[in-house]
């Protein structure tokens, strides 16, 4: 099922889900780099809940356009759930929108560290009349394989984080 | 030529470009919704050019983010060469890059003007140092096709217009 045509599958159930609530999502992405807007974009109709989204790939920008805090960084590591929470809530307030979700992760081949190796994606799901949850994953697999996986993941999870639509496709 | 493998080809020989001249890039990017970011971010050792980048897919998000004028806006409609001027300069200076890449079209199904139909798509290339380029073409197809057509135009601009490589694969 983890298939490029599943993800837009996940995409346009979240696209209808967004719509039929009036609520509205953004995206805040390290190492997937783009891929999640761009799943969330290949629905169209996707201006009724998708303002835009920002890709974050170094630690500066991070700070910059999500004001993840030098400390939460340099305690935790750019990979690393304190990290994509507030992402999360960054972009969530960044954008003004209802939902956000924020991918950080070592994709590969280069990076990682002993306790967080290539594979190590850790996911942010901010609710702005919520609390935000954090998952850490670790997939396999080629650099492709691994993006490929962090967006289906990351679909999949707010599909049931903000909708309670629990999907048996992973 | 126009192929995904393609876009891979192009993204990967602006990487060499960007990392050999040790200069920087980052994206703006409206209907292509994050492809041209996860195009450059597909290629590994990336962080060495790639800070990041922005899908700014309303207007609102252009004016918060790039700093688009209303009044560029309104005058000129948001699918316009005025306005991708302003949101390659406006990325170029949010990201302190050297070079910057934006879009903004209708890439359908919906949307367009009869001025500018769907498949009507402007682009802007800004340098730091130097003017910004911009064009307005009109694709065919599918709103997938149009988007990727977007994305392959991108790269090869970017690079004819930052490094004078002229390639015969249109």
């Amino acid at each position: 099922m983890n298939t490029l045509n599943d993800v837009n599958a996940l995409s346009r159930m979240l696209g209808q889900h967004l719509t039929e609530s009036k609520t509205t999502i953004t995206t805040a992405e390290s190492c997937t780099g783009g891929a999640i807007s761009k799943a969330i974009t290949d629905i169209s109709g996707c201006s009724a809940y998708f303002d835009g989204g920002v890709v974050t790939y170094s630690e500066q920008s991070k700070q910059r356009f999500l004001s993840v805090s030098a400390d939460t960084l340099i305690q935790y590591g750019v990979v690393s759930e304190a990290v994509a929470k507030e992402m999360a809530e960054g972009a969530c307030l960044a954008f003004s929108t209802t939902y956000a979700i924020s991918v950080t992760g070592f994709a590969g081949p280069g990076g990682g560290t002993t306790e967080k190796p290539v594979g190590t994606v850790c996911f942010g799901f901010a609710h702005a009349a919520g609390e935000t949850l954090t998952y850490q994953c670790h997939f396999h697999g080629s650099r492709d394989a691994i993006r490929q996986q962090a967006v289906h993941f990351a679909l999949l999870k707010a599909l049931e984080t903000f909708f309670k639509i629990k999907l048996d496709t992973v």
